[in-house]
């Protein structure tokens, strides 16, 4: 099958690949009957591409229930209908909604599939489904008074959803900052519509025999589901993270309980050159709090910032904290220059230390948005490169992408956490957008000749960055086709993403 | 294909299914031309079972690398051959090295593979060999002076192997006690032979395209291969933990750095009817530690120990550690009748604080084998259920194991770590043996009916196990064998593992 659509006036780019517009209007008209129509909103096709217009760029369809998602699913089985799966769609800088193969519809899990199923403090994890974003469930636990008990941990941006965050493996502040690691049982609907419960799920809770009425998503989960993560036999789960193996209609998370108490700081460095040194520091003492950089030294020093500032936090009762703080100042100041801040020490207007302290204590905020602010109609790309945390391959990093970025003429800004940068264009500028593009590209490249690859991609560079994790004449991509191919024989599930091409679609043909 | 072998002159139990003398010679011939006739032991094949004998009651192959691992499966390929691999063979009370299926050729990985291939101290991790045990890891910290910078986490007993024991989801006691959750980055032989590095071992290092004499097995490893866990795409490394779908030949792990101070302590109670309260505090002050009991007040008394017994650990500097334990020192001791202890209160031979002093700061012991010495060739099954940290479920969980334990007649040892428990037989009496089996079923059935099941099991009761995860007819199940069928399309390696049939093999008819 499925070679890439022509833009004709017959067959509009927008339109999946071998769908006709009869063929599609009876998928719409079939998803309709499941979802109802109010839930099923087509693209209309005219023979342009909608890029700019105000007609939708995708087909959305929003089921109601995990019943619906099934069916749905059955459906594009039996139509050959690609489908992209999101469960809040704010996966900003990694192609937001948008599917790999133009005119896949798009599946909104979270929509209407939106509750906080339980927060339980003693075991001190949350059951929640697609549409719960982190806004959502601070707001929860502080209007049910259960922020005194359980800490939430959030990346940058609290819009998000905890699901989509985490299975693709997004990343926060605090202890609890690996949201997959920190995840503990899925419900997960796979590619042919069947429903499985990881871990301890997959043991029925024993309420559940006396209750044949329910759909199995409906009934209760085993009681340790949450609690532990593995159950018995092999351990599926991370195979439904940044994958087309599976849609995720139930997720549980552990969370912090209250450490006791807490404390976020700041340490600025005044010269580019310090980053080396900074990096050793925190190796040992195992610190894994971003790093964040300001391109220009007048920035700097009209924010009386460095060129380099890292944040922090400690947790625990106070005795601790102070311990901790103590061995932080020790390691750090001794680079001369450097100042420590805590975050009444900084009166600027939206200080970015009194954000990240909000952050490190896991209380969802928007701030971080301001820094696409700075062109008009700012957007931005992604790039998420991995290094050891090394002072040495820490500044080869800083310097070979900061050397493409400039070539480019873009400006940039840099964090470390594990080791994330962004790149900042104007998404209306078609022009800005090819040169974000081509220093990404270049990166890539340069970044895995140093043996550095990605974490986590854009739609666009998907190919490009699965190709570079190439060992072994492609043993990995192989193994991910092999276990595609058995899963979702009809290659209807999210295809293309990260780089996986079921069998059926030709991947030299659809690269970009 | 595929039924029992009947055990007749022609046809002995030893033999793999659909094998005959003849091809059975075949294999062993064409193993030998590959791994050196010194490196394969044929079964003697008597007509009679070999128990009780002196003749080995599996064949055994030794390859004396990867590639002839690699060769190996191959050939198990061709001649339908099930295997069996195992890294040291160590795995007491889960079946050792025998197989699920009787006459499967053994695959003992770790007799020549048993290097320790790097130990990093900037990044705090090893990567090793199967053949590596606990013991050989701890030797080689000692020898080096690293123990000075890097902790290992150790299970009871420290003669087994990293890669077995974490490939098994074993446990330890350190806040690095979940190995599989510690571990980083695998090598991974697919059934069909195919090597794989998972994770950022995925991304070929920069030094390997120029080596282009060495295969793959033997090319350096990605410079982040140990220090981050991901990579790109899909998180396959859980799908090779319990499981049946790939050998590792080499495995990283994440070891703690020196936390700066230590301390072991002991905390005892007096009555079989504290344990519900002492788990209600242990879960807030999320303590992961083991709690342990002795089944006679009369031991406990003239051991001076309680009917239950708390062990644990805190670590980092002095001021840190003595908050901690004056907060654990705060919540227990309102139990009435328990008493606090440092290691050096304790004089008793054989003190188990003494012996768990050690395990809890990753010195491997042996000393736990006493427990099986308790009776005359003691050996032991182990029953691994898992329930909620509450004192309710904990209290319920010792009341109906201690039950059906003492309906059989047998000598009980608990442990609670998130729920484990050991239980006493004489290996060579048979009697004795099936008395092991009876309670242990029971308490199956007991526990899934509480909506528990096991974490880890003996070969005798994976079927059953596997059939308590059952959860929306099997789905989980289903799942398990599709991948199976997918990467092990003839069924050779570990077939029946964890209950997991290849296709060709009827599940009923393979029931034990
Ligand atoms: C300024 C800025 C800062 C940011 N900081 C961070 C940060 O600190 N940490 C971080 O991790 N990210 C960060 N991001 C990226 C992004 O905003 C977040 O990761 C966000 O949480 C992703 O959006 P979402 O949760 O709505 O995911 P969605 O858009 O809902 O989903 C993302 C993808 O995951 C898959 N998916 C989603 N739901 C399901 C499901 N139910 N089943 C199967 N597959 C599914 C789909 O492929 C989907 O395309 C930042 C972005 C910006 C602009
Ligand atoms: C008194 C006592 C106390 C114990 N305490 C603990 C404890 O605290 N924690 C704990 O976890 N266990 C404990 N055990 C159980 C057991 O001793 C350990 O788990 C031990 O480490 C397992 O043996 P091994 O490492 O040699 O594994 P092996 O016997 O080498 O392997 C075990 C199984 O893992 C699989 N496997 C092994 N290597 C590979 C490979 N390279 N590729 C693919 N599959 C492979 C195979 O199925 C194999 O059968 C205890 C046992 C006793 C008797």
């Amino acid at each position: 099958m499925a070679s890439p659509p022509q833009a004709t006036v017959e067959n509009p780019r927008v339109l999946p690949p071998n769908h006709t517009h009869t063929t599609f209007a009876q998928f719409i008209q079939r998803a309709a009957s499941v979802c109802s129509p109010d839930n099923v909103t087509p693209t209309i096709c005219t023979p342009c591409t909608t890029r700019g217009s105000s007609s939708p760029r995708q087909s959305y369809v929003c089921p109601r229930d995990v019943g619906e998602v099934q069916s749905i699913l059955r459906l594009c089985n039996e139509l050959t209908m690609p489908i992209w799966p999101y469960s809040a769609g704010r996966n900003t800088g990694y192609g937001g909604t948008a599917p790999r193969v133009p005119g896949s519809v798009a599946l909104d899990i979270g929509k209407h599939m939106n509750k906080i199923l339980e927060v339980d403090v003693e075991g001190a994890y949350a059951l929640v489904e697609p549409g719960v974003t982190y806004m959502d469930m601070h707001k929860h636990l502080e209007e049910t008074g259960l922020l005194k008990e359980l800490w939430l941990d959030v990346p940058d941006l609290g819009g998000g959803s905890m699901i989509g965050n985490a299975v693709e493996r997004g990343v926060g502040y605090t202890p609890y900052g690996d949201h997959f690691m920190m995840h503990c049982g899925m419900e997960v609907i796979l590619p042919t519509g069947e429903l499985v419960r990881t871990g301890m799920g997959a043991l029925p809770d024993p309420t559940a025999s006396s209750r044949s009425d329910l759909r199995p998503d409906q009934q209760a989960g085993n009681k340790c589901w949450q609690l532990f993560n593995y159950g018995f036999g092999p351990y599926n789960d991370g195979i439904f993270s940044q994958s087309s193996l599976g849609i995720v209609t139930k997720m549980g998370f552990w969370m912090m309980p209250n450490p006791g108490g807490y404390q976020a700081y700041m340490i600025t460095f005044p010269r580019d050159e310090d980053l080396g040194a900074i990096v050793d520091i925190i190796r040992p003492l195992r610190l894994t709090d971003p790093l964040s950089e300001s391109e220009q030294d007048e920035i700097a020093k009209k924010l009386k910032l460095g060129r380099w500032i890292f944040y922090g936090a400690v947790y625990g009762p106070e005795p601790v904290r102070n311990v901790l703080l103590d061995a932080i100042k020790g390691a750090f100041l001794s680079i001369p220059g450097s100042k420590f801040y805590l975050p009444e020490d900084r009166d600027e207007p939206h200080s970015v230390l009194r954000t990240r302290a909000k952050t490190l204590q896991g209380i969802p905020t928007l701030d971080e948005l301001r820094w696409v602010d700075w062109l008009p109609n700012g957007a931005h790309m992604f790039f998420s490169p991995i290094a050891k945390i090394s002072g040495k391959d820490a500044s080869m990093q800083y310097e070979v992408t900061k050397k493409r970025v400039r070539e480019a003429g873009l400006d940039f800004i840099g964090t470390f956490t594990i080791g994330m940068r962004e790149m900042l264009f104007n998404r209306q500028d078609e022009e800005q957008k090819l040169k974000a593009r081509w220093p990404i590209r270049q990166l890539i490249q340069d970044c895995a000749d140093r043996g550095w690859g990605e974490y986590r991609t854009h739609l666009a560079l998907m190919d490009q960055i699965a190709n570079t994790y190439n060992f072994n004449d492609n043993a990995q991509m192989k193994l991910n086709e092999k276990i595609k191919n058995a899963l979702d024989p009809n290659g209807i599930l999210a295809p293309g993403k990260n780089g996986i091409w079921p069998r059926g679609y030709d991947r030299n043909t659809w690269a970009i």
